[in-house]
């Protein structure tokens, strides 16, 4: 059975998954913080701008609030959810799943009044699908240059679409075909608004393919892995067997989320910290042991901006055990930075590289004001009890939008999509 | 200077060459006929449907009625004109750059309120920008999947929507960048209905990408042969200088129109045959000699079907002895192949391989009933007067559309959008 053909029928077909779906409402939840937040973006009002400029039929909302065709929402929100990098990452399938595919599966749940649990379920799919696509096209697809939340998420977009639209399998085969020649993203666009933009693409995509399928459009049978393919053209690594379980495994399960609203390098320690519980005025001195790899990118000494903060081991501990919210972007304002007692407690701490950690590790080592010496390990490989990823992502969703993350858990808790649109607006 | 800076730079400079711009007002005109002629298709159907049911802001006209934003006037109008695969060819670009560019110039036009010189500048800078993109591509990026129509269309719809807009240069080249991360397109479409929507995302793109980029959106300014940059990720052959006497010279004064509505092998044989000006009644035999090549592609000696008669040269060289419209594709019915005097004459031609012709060549002999010989050679690649192809093209835009090419003609002559807009819907 052709790639095609085996995305098209998981796609299609009845849910399991516990755990999976479980995961994917936090997910969501995290998705809408992320994209709330991100409305103050400029990006966020430039791609706003053009949506609701252009109107159209009202089939579903955007970030921010206005309500414009499934398609441009798709796009919108996309982008919008991605302007802050800080929502959710999958490191097989190399990107961010669910900023391109839940907006697709959302838009067309508005626009065809699906429920909620259709819509958790189509944006699973979508996503379970994106990470599959990403890990077939591979890591020499990713080191070309493309950027594989785009290109991956297109597709993944697109089985959300048409799961939320109930396609047939023919009709399912024929939206990834146009979604795979609708594909797109490069890498050169990070560091630019081309980067959220390019998963408000996927999204778009998504919608648009599904949308045409329905309408009877054709396409190729084989736009992922056949002759001039997806595959074969995008550098992809059309060998590997990645979507035999698709539909009875979840790699999704396997989903990071980001705590903190800094460089991933930083999150292992502050993991670390965090377990330690302990308050600047109790601490003499501290020692983070780190990857030598993250000595470059993330160990700004004293930084004086609040970007440069975001790159700092130092800086972030140090906030950490002053109870700042590293959750939270307002925390890395340039103030902060300069906080005279934050930059006291960074004068207490040193950072060691030690290649007897991995990337994902990091060890902290606490002399206190008493003389006792406390040592905190976190490893961000380590599986993470649900409720633990929960109540996270609650603290997560607060920092990012304040009270206005709560109607959004109630209503994700209760299967209420009128609820969870309202509180988008 | 940079492959993005140079374009860009250009696109918005005075445009010089006459002979260019007349050329791309017989491009203009063919566009239209085929645009016109193609909203019959399925496809077009569906795309149109598509794009009036979400409605929005009524930028610009869909052919065949109705007014949408100008992104998706340019998608639909982008698809439609290409749905008959009958629209102008560029054999060093290797696509068709009208398709993508004229749609995008025009719908910005019409949203702008700018006047015909305008757009038809603005499309013939987008035609060859989108030809020497094609060109820098390469044929390595063909050869492994990739549609030029659509990729370095995508480019080139850029520009002349760009233009359109008077953006700045960094703001055109933050949308060369934006397009080159929306820029997609598989030949594996070829076939299906997936071939012309190609055509309408490069001009979709297009517009999409010069509205984001006036509205602040940034970019790499490398999108095309930076790192990661459409070229390197595309199988492009960033080596060859394609740009460097862009604005100078005019490859798009080497476009290719089709004339007949029947597969590009018969084509040097039917205009021997019209340079002949003969009549069925007075010929006795008939042979054709062309290329070797073409016996496998398009020499079915006894088609019984419209379309096999398309690949015919027995019985289009009887249509044409007998007066029947090969510029029309109403001619290539199933009832024309079985006409009773057309099938006695190709009982009398008789067709014959030849290495010392070229591909793009054709030589017939007339044997007429009076004993007399004639004999007509034609050579596709020989310059045609602008005169003469003028004339070829009204012919075949009246065989497409009948009277409705008149008014068409008219308003390009006379540098009428507005009537130009009116004779399309």
């Amino acid at each position: 059975m052709g790639i095609e053909q085996k995305l098209a029928q998981v796609a299609l077909a009845p849910v399991s998954g516990v755990d999976a779906v479980a995961m994917m409402r936090l997910s969501i939840l995290d998705w809408a913080a992320c994209g709330i937040a991100g409305t103050t973006e400029p990006v966020a009002g430039i791609i706003r701008g053009r949506v609701l400029a252009d109107a159209g039929r009202e089939d579903a909302q955007v970030f921010g609030g206005g309500r414009v065709p499934a398609r441009a929402a798709a796009l919108a929100n996309g982008t919008i959810s991605h302007a802050l990098d800080f929502d959710d990452t999958h490191f097989a399938h190399i990107g961010h799943p669910s900023v391109a595919v839940v907006p697709a599966a959302l838009a067309l749940a508005e626009r065809q009044g699906a429920g909620f649990q259709d819509f958790v379920e189509a944006a699973l799919i979508g996503v379970e699908g994106s990470i599959r696509t990403g890990v077939w096209l591979g890591r020499d697809h990713y080191e070309v240059g493309f950027h594989q939340t785009a290109t991956a998420g297109a597709i993944g977009a697109t089985l959300a679409a048409g799961r939320i639209l109930q396609l047939t399998t023919d009709q399912m085969i024929a939206a990834i075909g146009i979604a795979a020649t609708r594909a797109s993203g490069l890498k050169s666009q990070f560091g630019t608004m081309g980067k959220p933009y390019n998963a408000g693409i996927a999204a778009e995509t998504g919608v648009e393919a599904a949308l045409l399928a329905q309408a009877g459009m054709t396409s190729t049978i084989a736009g992922l892995g056949g002759p001039q393919g997806l595959g074969p053209t995008h550098h992809g690594a059309a060998e590997i067997d990645a979507v035999s379980d698709f539909g009875q495994t979840w790699l999704f399960e396997t989903i990071s989320h980001k705590f903190h609203a800094c460089c991933h390098g930083l999150h292992a320690m502050l993991e670390a910290v965090a377990s330690a519980g302990l308050d600047a005025k109790d601490v003499a001195s501290v020692t983070i042991q780190t990857h030598p790899r993250w000595m470059t990118v993330c160990n700004k000494p004293d930084p004086v901006t609040g970007l440069e903060a975001k790159f700092s081991y130092r800086q972030t501990c140090a906030m950490a055990l002053h109870g700042v919210e590293t959750a939270s972007i307002d925390s890395f304002a340039d103030a902060t930075a300069a906080r005279a007692d934050l930059v006291a407690t960074r004068q207490l701490i040193k950072v060691e590289p030690t290649t007897r950690l991995s990337e994902m590790q990091a060890r902290v080592t606490f002399t206190l004001a008493n003389g006792e010496t406390r040592e905190s390990f976190h490893d961000l490989d380590a599986k993470m009890p649900i409720d633990t990823r929960q109540a996270k992502l609650l603290r997560k969703a607060k920092g990012l939008i304040g009270d206005r993350h709560d109607p959004i858990w109630t209503a994700i808790q209760r299967n209420d999509i009128t609820g969870f649109v309202a509180g988008l607006a």
